[in-house]
């Protein structure tokens, strides 16, 4: 059945198994509701109004986006409620002033300059949590710098449209973790510096809302306390990193990419591939041995797909062209004119490069388009 | 005049330089005829209409594309003859044969699978060049191997629809060169070699048409004996990997970032700008010491930008953030709210995640979205 439903295809396509999809959306809220935690997913990775809508029927009313132009898309797809999880662009105040107009808006503040910004021209009520910096070194103040939140708070009070809601983290130093050991040490520090925060300011502030949202620590781990709201992202698809960090098993990895082979080098054991830079982007693994992986190569089967075929991965990718390296064993079962199947190194950035998914029923689900 | 014309850009922007960019162009319409060769310019790079009629109203008639999908659509604005450089997928016969009936159509061919599927298939005549490898080992036939393409000129005489056009060598192995000389020595082979199988080919094939690819070569070499004709893409826009490589100078590159700066740490001497991974790609250039750039950053200056600033550059890119790091007595002169430029590593890649290039006049042109 898959089989003929993907034998139409002609060019480099991506695959979404639906099933999976849907298995990683209620895991999450199951472990949201076990902790007690909200659930304000982070749609920055699917970034499709019908996938949002699996959440909606779900119960999830809250959702975080990475940009300005994403939540208009949600919002315009009837979506009440949006955090843009990225520090504000004062530049943009006029859209940011069109979309309070529609629907309760949550922006993230972490200096001064775009918080008088924002003061000076906001026509409608926003609310804002101040961006903590755990240790990813990214962006967010330091946690210690609470003279500097304090500074931030009281310009915030003499605003009638700025309302503080609380601290957000984005520990994408998770993303770089080799263990789950590691992983929790930084969640376990993010969880102490958030308790320590609470206790500061909650009796000013006694609704005082906290939000992280990495993969890694939503997907592994099980101690929440001081945190309300989880909005993790990648979980959705998940892809390759992640199943290395070790926050997913590999058969949850719910898209693929699906190539057509067009040159077959026996001497080599390779396989050249349509699909290149501008069909998966450019992450890879670097593995122990310093080997590229930009993409494993898995097989079609009845239902699903299979596992990654153990060395059978993309080793290197140019604008159009993928090179697979491919066991010499398995060289006779392909076939210039195949279709080869390959798992993302990163789900969000390949995703971000195509209009629709391709579901493995035939369905075609649209999505947002910059 | 500039100034004004960027002051309403709110969100990561694609700027050209029409002026740069229009005399690549001449450039290279002057060294094609300089040294009488036709002149077939890849389209991968801008995958323009408007920009197409450039060249198009500098008397080039014939261009080369990357895919089906983009050769459609420059058919579809008044292309007639194109050449599709990347392996023939064989999936896709149906577009090819939709394709032939609308322009004069050149493929690329270098193994017997595909031949074969082309041969029963086809319904409308086509050319195509089997593609030699001449050392970049990606795609292409050993130069060695004249039994080979012995025997793919022999299916492709039983047919009516197939016709030899000649070679076709991408040099991509230049990309990796680390100066001129070694450039030199890699186009001398590939001469070397064309030059032989012309010698031997040409008693039969006396049309036989042998093209090259490469920016490297192109820009920099001046013997193309043998050789027939050039098709560089990458030179309309060049890029900071080009400059690196030394094929263009700096001030050639046409194309820069415009990110809007969202954060500001001057401890670090660092700023935090809208523009990822989703508005560059992931590209870099490794330094000798390690170091990793993702963009350089130029000064705006009255009609057009500067040179890049001597360590000012991307150092790392995320989904929609990228961190820049800005020389310490530099930092006073940015502010949140500001934009910052950028010069890319990779036009190709950077351009294809837009869908129109802003220039600095104001002016909005529109490039093909797959």
């Amino acid at each position: 059945m898959i089989q003929q439903i993907l034998s139409g295809i002609t060019h480099p396509t991506l695959l979404l198994d639906k099933q999976k999809a849907f298995n990683n959306i209620q895991m999450m809220i199951r472990k949201a509701n076990k902790y007690n935690l909200a659930f304000r997913p982070h749609f920055k990775t699917h970034q499709s109004a019908k996938i949002g809508n699996w959440f909606r029927d779900l119960g999830v009313d809250e959702i975080t986006v990475s940009s300005l132009n994403l939540a208009k898309y949600f919002v315009g797809h009837g979506w009440k409620k949006v955090i843009v999880a990225f520090p504000v662009n004062a530049r943009a105040v006029e859209e940011i002033n069109e979309l309070a107009k529609r629907c309760s808006l949550t922006v993230f503040i972490s200096n001064k300059d775009s918080l008088n910004k924002l003061k000076e021209s906001l026509t409608s009520q926003i609310q804002f949590f101040i961006e903590i910096d755990t240790g990813y070194n990214r962006t967010g103040i330091s946690p210690e710098n609470t003279s500097f939140i304090d500074e931030l708070l009281q310009i915030a009070e003499s605003s009638n449209q700025l309302k503080f809601r609380g601290f957000y983290a984005h520990n994408g130093h998770t993303y770089h973790a080799s263990s789950k050991a590691e992983i929790e040490e930084i969640h376990t520090k993010t969880v102490r510096i958030f308790w320590k925060l609470r206790k500061q300011y909650s009796d000013k502030y006694p609704k005082l809302d906290i939000q992280i949202g990495d993969t890694p620590s939503c997907s592994l781990l099980d101690h929440f306390e001081g945190i309300d709201a989880i909005g993790p992202g990648n979980f959705v698809f998940y892809d390759l990193t992640q199943a290395n960090i070790g926050s997913c098993n590999i058969d949850q990895v719910a898209v693929a990419m699906a190539c057509p082979v067009v040159e077959k080098y026996e001497d080599k054991n390779q396989v050249i591939i349509h699909g290149g830079g501008v069909h998966f982007s450019k992450d890879f693994i670097e593995e122990e041995d310093g080997t590229k992986v930009f993409g494993r190569v898995v097989k079609m089967q009845d239902n699903d797909w299979s596992e990654p075929i153990e060395n059978a991965y993309i080793t290197s990718l140019s604008q159009e062209h993928g090179i697979v390296q491919i066991p010499k064993e398995l060289m006779s079962e392909i076939k210039v004119g195949d279709l080869i199947f390959v798992l993302p190194v990163h789900s969000c950035l390949t995703a971000n490069l195509y209009q629709h998914y391709f579901c493995l029923d035939g369905e075609c689900i649209e999505r947002f388009s910059s």
